[in-house]
């Protein structure tokens, strides 16, 4: 890193000294902006989908970055090799430790010591699932590394050597990590302040209040020879809120018995 | 539909009523590949990472074909309206009914009406959480559509209406449904025939068994002071498998005791 920090990139965190206190909660200058960095294979994966909508314009206008280590350059010999067969044996090959820990090594640069302030994390179906809540704490650091895997997946002394988290998007398999790193930034950015237009629609979306969402509707009034439940029309705010969630309370329950067990007893502390 | 039937995209399936059974656990001709169908806001989001890489190859090859289904000029007016506000007050809109249907109809078109042969799906947290079994499932049916929402979701009539099968990709929210959909195509299309290059590297993964998959390691042997577990040196399979198999257990009861309850009850069956 150069003493006279410049900007090198679109959304790229600066590191610039300040005694000012920054205030986390309020919507932050580009340079200070929440940002994402991901090693893959595949950097022209990003920002794909992200780059589109509500999170697209959020990225064109600062309010996050991100920023892709290609992990091919780090590879091994004149082909650049990046991963060799299981120690073993078995199919695929994994991701090697002595390319891996250059990637991060780069990746890591500038970035806060402290997990809880930009976790790092490697994307596997092994680790903990990824949760709304887990979307929160992250969106409340200020940015996150994640590890795309490919193939089997990666030497554990990796994971072991720099503690990483290994965080799941669900139980199934992916071709790569690719896309569980774009859904769970997704989930994460349109939680940061100003990126949604309307922030109280977060507050009633599913898992928000650890129920699913009540079912919604719009016009046409009827369609199909089914009408809009009439409460919604009744124009009594307090009658609607109820309505809305006993539905809640009711489809929690009917689909979810895990979800709905957990609410119970936290809806009785 | 014309009742000369012509192959009018690339990976489309084209109708041709034959007596010869067919066999769906063998490679098929592009014109029968299995397709996804997706109903967006987005179709230029597709086919994003599933362009890349092993899927990227199989679509290429006709292993898989993709199809969108823009949903915009089935909106309603000069400006192709394709929400409105909720009933009932709320933030954020809602997809109508009236242009959703018409969506619907066109993506379905030479569709078998048999779900368990192509799944309509609507991609919401309100859902059925997707696994690798739904993935298995999906990957032995002929096709599937996707309803991608946006907003605070989906006139509740047309899930009612059509009865469409609400599934989740986990306990999160997105901005919209088309990540969810290439995370869940993504995960069926490498189960499909001849996908990925050895196929016997479906069979050891996380949840193939009902376990999380065992650690891997490469070359080099010693790494920072770490050396790989000599068993997995020693050359005896034997013991390399049981080595793997005590560390699958392993790590499936202490980071997912619900995978593992599960799987101790199958394996006492």
């Amino acid at each position: 890193m150069s003493d006279t920090p410049k900007r090198r990139a679109a959304g790229r965190l600066a590191i610039t000294p300040s005694l000012a206190p920054r205030d986390l909660d309020r919507p932050r200058s580009p340079a200070m902006a929440w940002q994402a960095r991901l090693i893959t294979l595949f950097p022209e994966a990003f920002p794909g989908i992200l780059g589109l909508s509500l999170t697209g314009r959020a990225l064109k206008d600062g309010l996050w970055g991100l920023e892709t280590i290609d992990l091919r350059p780090f590879g091994i010999g004149k082909h650049r090799n990046v991963d060799d067969t299981p120690a073993g044996g078995g199919a695929g090959m994994v991701l090697r430790a002595d390319v891996l820990d250059r990637a991060i090594d780069a990746a890591q640069r500038g970035v806060p010591t402290d997990r809880a302030a930009w976790p790092l994390v490697y994307l596997s179906p092994r680790g903990r699932p990824f949760t709304q809540s887990m979307a929160r704490d992250w969106s409340c650091a200020k940015g996150v590394t994640l590890l795309c895997g490919r193939f089997e997946g990666v030497d554990q002394r990796v994971l072991d050597h720099y503690a990483i988290e290994e965080v799941s998007l669900g139980d199934f398999v992916l071709t790569g990590g690719e896309l569980a790193a774009q859904a769970m930034i997704d989930a994460t950015v349109r939680l940061l302040p100003n990126v949604l237009g309307n922030a109280a629609s977060t507050e009633e979306e599913s898992f928000s209040a650890g129920l699913l969402e009540h079912p919604q509707y719009t016009r046409p009034a009827e369609w199909m020879g089914q009408s809009i439940p009439p409460v919604l029309l009744s124009g009594n705010h307090a009658e609607i809120e109820r309505w809305r969630q006993a539905q809640s309370e009711a489809i929690t329950r009917a689909r979810r018995p895990d979800l709905w067990a957990a609410w119970k007893d936290g809806a009785q502390d």
